[in-house]
């Protein structure tokens, strides 16, 4: 049941994203991360998992196990269902950090059963199934001799969520007041360090979860070839959660001194974002390196993000958790990365059975798996463009995208959620006699 | 060590019920949860354990272990002992938000240690003990030919709870203010809706703990008789929590469209208790139902619980949890819905060597399951508001239960906890010199 | 996997000294929580393993695999690093709270970098490595016939942390406005009880990862003599997940009470500290002691807080978590219940091969082991007296320990961090026009 701990994620974004917007559009973002989950079930339950499980397929979509309809049900293989449900939901949370703070409620429904449903699941078909044309797992012809070693999604998992966050967020616009008259940025402070700290908590230890985790889906993958290699898998468990750990790690001590130097504070929020960006960074390539390598991973991840952000403000690009420069940046960051440091008897231990494949350029194992893994970033930024962009644009003509100034000004939560989600102070019983917390007026007012 | 997972649930009890309460009670009600669980440990250990599965007995209750005296200890048997208090606590931890914010302090902890200490184990007695009178797995002659499954414990467990509190709320009466001089209900807002969907979402992954994990009980109970299932009962782990995963999504959605139609908002509470009462019903037949039927599950709990609700404030009932519509209605429908759907191939792997046991009514196994399920209800119904209904009644006779009025318009943290909650505001740095934050004014006057 | 609950341990920290602390002070105790892990991560991997666990030694240090080099990477030997990890970062969290609220920035990163890179993984060398001078497991002679039994760390974590930070409370002073003119003691309440409520509850859980997790360690140690034992310590780790769950009940409800006798309330931080003093005392012996002496270890766990923190109180102590009183003070007491109420059958079965080995005192086993246990306190206290000591007192004379008044006054998350933890209410939206919340001054005002 190794797929418990990736749940933690889930409420890790629900709480990151909660603590980084303002108080009065809390109860928003937070039903949009419980439907996230909800609706993601359902859908990935339905369509997604046979989209991208679904062998034998002809290496672009898979096409079998609709409603886990005939699907086999021995042991574990639920579990692997499971495990890849995860990531689904994963992604589409990624996604509605881009957007929050100004979105229509339906809008999050449509996109997020769109992105588990159908563009997601394809993009997991080509990387990770057997069939898929990129997999490096595949039978047969691998891409460059290779294939994508994109162990627990940097690309499929994370990029994805954060190109869609982009096209989101760029189709909508910046929220009100983001950037001033002269064309400024304003900082928009979320209403809660505490939660953003537990978030990054929970997701750090849900990341435990998808990095060594993700032997379960190579394991599963080779179901159909050979259980060999099986038992020689687990023994790289250890590594994948010492690199995940050093890189997050080095991230965070990185984007704490960078930013002192920039800003002159010890800021922990940038702290945060910059350990999830390292997270994000070795996802993909968290068994075939080893831990010195993390190290410049994270270090690398750090500045990307911190690059990214500033270019961000530059084009008056607002994104309220970062999300786009956070998954997309160091997440494509972390794609090149691998096919840079990739070590020789990890990637043979890892991916068994194709003597002579390549491994990472500095490692000496030639440009081959970097001429994948450019291949990789591209074909996803192309995808889900064209995908989620259409989708957004729709919903934007069709007026079901952006909110009205007027809510936008007063929250979500009192226009759309009947009310908001704090009440400190209890109207009804005030020992001041003074109501001067104007949120506790909406105590009781809402029956 | 599945059972650490089931710790889940009382910690996301716990925050559940702060968020759900005002400001004013919270350090009370987490208190209390606190103390079911150290309270709780003690009780189980010394009796409860010992009641509900101190083999051999009459049927009726258990005999032997008490404080665990003479308890075989070879592997994992310990662990049995505390995923069974672990489930114990859970029902406690139930009753307890029906009750909160207006009874006293010294009450939570008699009704608790009866609760946990005879009431709910002789009920584990009955349902999932090899001796318990209506189980599935007792030696010889079964309930109907069938005893109940009720995996989980959507009976055991969510309805004892339910019901335990049911009658506390009744003997208690509604809090100030709940109802107005018409009779018309009046909603009392709790004070953090980020506290509810974090406490929500730790429920949900503690059901992953209790839901699965209950295959641990299954098969210690098979330790008497024989072990040769044991391996094929794993394989039924992924489909027990694929069924979870759906029946509360399923739920949830129900009740976001439900609620919407309703009253015209996306209402995150709701939503999430929608959540959880979907899970409350599938739990107790999560491991002998289709995905499909799981689907159907949470559909009908959510019009269950939105039913009940509508039921309590006709009824002038107060619930501050919801926890008597949630554990005690879902709960219920959950044991209904089990004896309709559950299906023959699964209901013969989970409980195997009884050829020809009755399955679901609607998959074409009869009534018998159907009728040994209804006792199921009566009977729990019969056995808490005896024993719980008296104790809260002696609890009242004996002036020990609810709080004065004085008291529970200050709130009880003030009158009782030596303080409130929060504290964001700091009087003795009070940049702004106006003290216009009553909550400050608690600040530093407590030695 | 199993190191990953313990990663519970270190956000439960982080919360509990979140709700601890003063909202003016949260992001920067919150951002030294984060930066422990981090920083941690990093020392630990370049040195501290190293002088832990590089045998063979001497018996007093380590000397190799600094950064992991040739450290061999069969199956679990990455999870025993990643479990000795969250030990040293635990140790450094614990000393954490103690400085609390008036602590230079700079002085968390070097006081943690020395303390998980040098002074504890020395400590943790001599009782838990193979080598040690005084680990219950070395080959050849034991101290005593005996060694010291800490078998998940009484005095090897809760009591270094706890002396560490015990010296660094007394160098720095009590923080202002702590006693007034008279010397008399004032209570400088957290900010946030549900935050404190929340860390206990993940501490509480972690700590199922620390105790029964520890025969992880025990486990490698004997790599290098046998194993054969292997399976007979599982049957052990239920009854350490028992041990600890009474010891932690026993002491919560005995604060309860007696804290109820002493101050007129039922304190919820109270309950939530005595019950973390109740798992620091039972942490040493879990192993090897029955559940009811583990009541014995519970009850007297709570009277020993509270004599230490009546002793603080005395002696003008300030320790803003009660951190050196708890894990030093309730440590100790571990240390020599283990010694009077280890069982025979238990020690030999936990650490076998040595018959004659000497046991609890009041089971009839001989005062060896209590002489052993009473070296472990003072050569606890003495090294880390000395190395910690010099190190608090050194930051003192360069002035970089303790901020400036004016600091301590407004807060240090103003000061250093960019800005308070909170914005509840949003000036660019005031719905009331009157800004009358200070804490909402901050937002947007940080670009």
């Amino acid at each position: 049941m190794q797929w418990l701990r990736y749940c933690f994620k889930q409420l890790g974004f629900a709480m990151l994203c909660a603590g980084s917007v303002r108080a009065k559009n809390t109860m928003n973002i937070m039903l949009t991360n419980v439907l996230d989950a909800a609706t993601g079930s359902l859908f990935y339950y339905l369509f997604g998992f046979a989209l991208a499980f679904g062998s034998p397929s002809n290496g672009f979509v898979g096409r079998h196990f609709f409603g886990l309809e005939k699907y086999p049900s021995p042991s574990g293989d639920y579990s692997f269902f499971l495990y890849q449900w995860s990531f689904a939901i994963a992604a589409a949370g990624i996604t509605s950090g881009s957007i929050a703070e100004r979105t229509q409620f339906v809008a999050y429904l449509i996109y997020s059963s769109f992105l588990t449903g159908l563009v997601y699941p394809i993009v997991s078909h080509w990387f990770w199934s057997t069939d898929g044309w990129a997999s490096p797992v595949r039978e047969g012809h691998l891409l460059f001799g290779s294939g994508v070693i994109d162990f627990a999604g940097s690309g499929v998992v994370h990029m994805v969520g954060g190109i869609a966050g982009l096209w989101g967020a760029l189709v909508e616009g910046p929220r009100m007041g983001r950037f001033d008259g002269d064309g400024k940025p304003v900082l928009l402070r979320g209403h809660s360090g505490t939660l953003v700290v537990l978030g990054t908590f929970l997701l750090w230890f849900g990341w435990y979860g998808f990095n060594p985790g993700s032997f379960l889906s190579i394991l599963k993958t080779y179901e159909h070839t050979n259980y060999s290699s099986y038992y020689g898998q687990w023994s790289a468990i250890g590594r994948t959660a010492v690199t995940t750990t050093i890189a997050g790690s080095s991230a965070a001590l990185t984007t704490l001194f960078g930013k002192r130097l920039l800003t002159g504070h010890w800021n922990v929020t940038d702290v945060c974002n910059g350990l999830l960006g390292g997270f994000a960074a070795i996802t993909g390539g968290c068994s075939v390196v080893d831990p010195w390598a993390a190290i410049i991973c994270g270090f690398i991840a750090a500045w990307v993000l911190i690059g990214c952000n500033k270019l961000a403000e530059m084009l008056k690009y607002d994104d309220p958790l970062e999300a786009a420069q956070l998954h997309g940046g160091c997440g494509a960051w972390g794609i090149i990365f691998t096919a840079l440091f990739a070590k020789k008897d990890y990637v043979n231990e890892i991916y068994p059975g194709k003597p002579g494949r390549p491994h990472g350029l500095l490692m000496g194992g030639g440009a081959r798996l970097l001429a994948a893994h450019l291949i990789q970033i591209l074909v996803v930024i192309g995808w889900v463009s064209v995908t989620m962009g259409s989708v957004f644009w729709l919903l934007k003509v069709f007026g079901l995208l952006r909110i009205s100034a007027d809510e936008e000004m007063a929250g979500l939560d009192v226009t759309s959620h009947g009310g908001l989600a704090y009440a400190y102070h209890d109207e009804n019983n005030d020992q001041s006699e003074k109501s001067s917390f104007p949120i506790a007026n909406m105590d009781g007012s809402n029956a």
